[in-house]
């Protein structure tokens, strides 16, 4: 077997304005880049110990248990559920996306039993229905739910949902992927339970970590299984041992220079401050929303519970989806999205997330949409 | 909750003569920074194409389904096992180091029985054992085996085991974590049937990816499974549809920087052919035995079964373990490896693999020991 005729890879310089991933600051690019040290070494884990840190401020908590995951978001996810369900347990899903979906299949393959609330897609989580959902389950364990969808662009109310949740006896998982660092997520202040998020979205990093935080009360749950986690690499009792500092238990052998990345995509976040990001996110979509409105472009999403970071749009009639995206592709270097599942052909989304949310951005998109359209 | 004080991290400019990460190749570290693209832009599935062809032929294989899994070597592991193994199972695993025990306990979490075939720490596993265990459980489906043992440097051999294997109507999981692109490993001729690595070793690439190959035979029984796999994230079936350029199914979001690292540390390999790789670090292992014998320092491992690329070294009577590397570490920015699991305390591991199997680092470690000893 021979070697064939291979060449390093150059990638265009992309302008990434879909669902992620989004543009990545220089600065990451650049730490990635920094001399890779081995993962038990101190200076290793004096930077594992910021990396907490700062992820408990991005996380708006004081969780012991902050680590990012060495994975993407969707191991992310799958840590939550391997982890809080045991096989038997009934957990109440709210669909309105994709995400929710891959939530029930999540449940199913830990053993648990999902209990499926829907709402349309494009549309927020209705509470009622979940109130009504957890008062006809009453040996319900868990409430899972996005606060994000990555797939419509909805914003879910977490905390009146982990409120319900609570007052059900319920435990709460939370896909956070999209939101972190895009609008308010206050674990603490909601009392979310278990949560997990990607760094390709608001963080600007690039895709592949999944950080997540876990309460005491889902630490007391998953101290008290009956059973072991299905999964070894996603088993939080073997990474915990890994991720503490002082003790540093050889589990698997940390990503270090993605871990480098992430490290300064949060020192960014901690220098311009978590509302001043958020804010930025709102103000940027205001201005996309501004321009869209002239382009005669609808959002999918009602106001009240429309994502400033990944905004919805409907495909205008007669235009047809895939030669547009092409085109932008093609002759612009931008990308936007397209839609995923049951609205694959009916809609766009541009995300406006982390370093992609900037008016160069914005104007460039809506001028290059225009001229496409 | 505040942001605190943090400041970009800069790490040290260590060298890397552990059990890994190994040295990262420069050219590796600056196709990390190369611009971030879409995980579904044809620019980046190109790329994947490529990467693909690149592993098979790190992998001596024309297997289709040859793909990095987005995340480190312990998932490269679980995902072999939870897709191949169903509840009920029975699984033969050789034990002669950690990552024997590791394989156990993956088994275990499937709902498989482990058989369990013991080797001392430091020998390869006898294949007469094996043999003997193959022929005292006629239903056992599977052999699982670590070709290269990261914890003690021993080499099995892998073409006899498979051939038992098959003998015996047993499909193989083999570990070549450690062993790709070091020594000689040869997947369609040797008939390895489920294979994993990682890309931090002899591939001198950064943690966090696993290459993984299966040939038609594993796909069969993956395919024909009664229940379904129990991981989402490692599920072979959902991962096929993403890696396959035409269909391009999305699953998860690739990890784009490392894999553009992973596609450059395969550039290189291709360039300098897997025959020299293999030469080169039989060569600098050579170079060091020479240099450890002038030492009197011994290795654990007898000759014939000896790894190039991990030297297991008896620490000498009288001498503390940890005060020698932690003096290495602050005096020579030189990391080597500490024992792991039973032979904590009682052996350092001097990894030459990949980038860092060159005369440089070779006569600098022997230096640095002769002073610090």
């Amino acid at each position: 077997m021979s070697a064939g005729k291979f060449q390093s890879f150059h990638p265009p310089q992309r302008t990434l304005m879909g669902p992620g991933p989004s543009d990545v600051n220089p600065r990451v690019l650049e730490a990635l880049s920094r001399p890779t040290i081995g993962h038990l070494d101190p200076m290793f884990i004096k930077m594992m110990d910021e990396l907490k840190e700062m992820l408990r401020y991005a996380f708006q908590t004081r969780n012991e248990v902050t680590i990012p995951i060495s994975a993407p978001g969707s191991a992310g996810m799958e840590t939550a559920f391997v982890n809080l369900v045991e096989p038997g347990d009934k957990v109440i899903v709210c669909c309105n996306g994709v995400f929710g979906k891959r939530m029930v299949e999540n449940v199913q393959r830990c053993g648990g039993e999902a209990i499926i609330v829907e709402d349309p897609w494009g549309r927020a989580v209705d509470p009622a229905k979940v109130e009504a959902a957890l008062k006809a389950n009453p040996q319900a364990k868990i409430l899972a739910f996005v606060h994000a969808e990555t797939s419509t662009g909805a914003l879910t109310d977490a905390a009146t949902l982990a409120a319900l949740a609570h007052q059900y006896d319920c435990l709460t998982i939370v896909d956070t992927v999209t939101s972190l660092a895009g609008v308010p997520l206050k674990v603490d202040e909601w009392q979310l339970d278990a949560v997990y998020s990607g760094t390709q979205k608001c963080l600007s990093c690039i895709p592949g970590l999944s950080p997540v935080t876990f309460n005491e009360r889902a630490m007391t749950k998953i101290k008290n299984r009956k059973t072991k986690v299905q999964s070894w690499f996603m088993d939080m009792n073997l990474m915990l041992g890994y991720w503490d500092g002082g003790k540093r238990a050889y589990h698997h052998t940390a990503p270090i220079n993605p871990l480098y990345g992430l490290h300064e995509a949060l020192v960014i976040l901690s220098e311009e401050g978590l509302e001043n990001s958020w804010a930025r996110h709102r103000t940027q979509h205001l201005a996309l929303k501004a321009g869209l409105d002239e382009l005669g472009l609808e959002l999918v999403v009602p106001e009240p519970e429309r994502l400033p970071q990944l905004n919805a749009i409907r495909i205008p009639a007669g235009v047809d989806d895939a030669p547009v995206r092409k085109k932008l592709l093609d002759v612009y270097n931008l990308e936007i999205g397209a839609g995923l599942g049951e609205s694959a052909g009916k809609l766009w989304r541009i995300g406006l997330m982390g370093y992609s949310a900037n008016s160069r951005n914005v104007l460039y998109c809506l001028s290059a949409l225009k001229t496409v359209l």
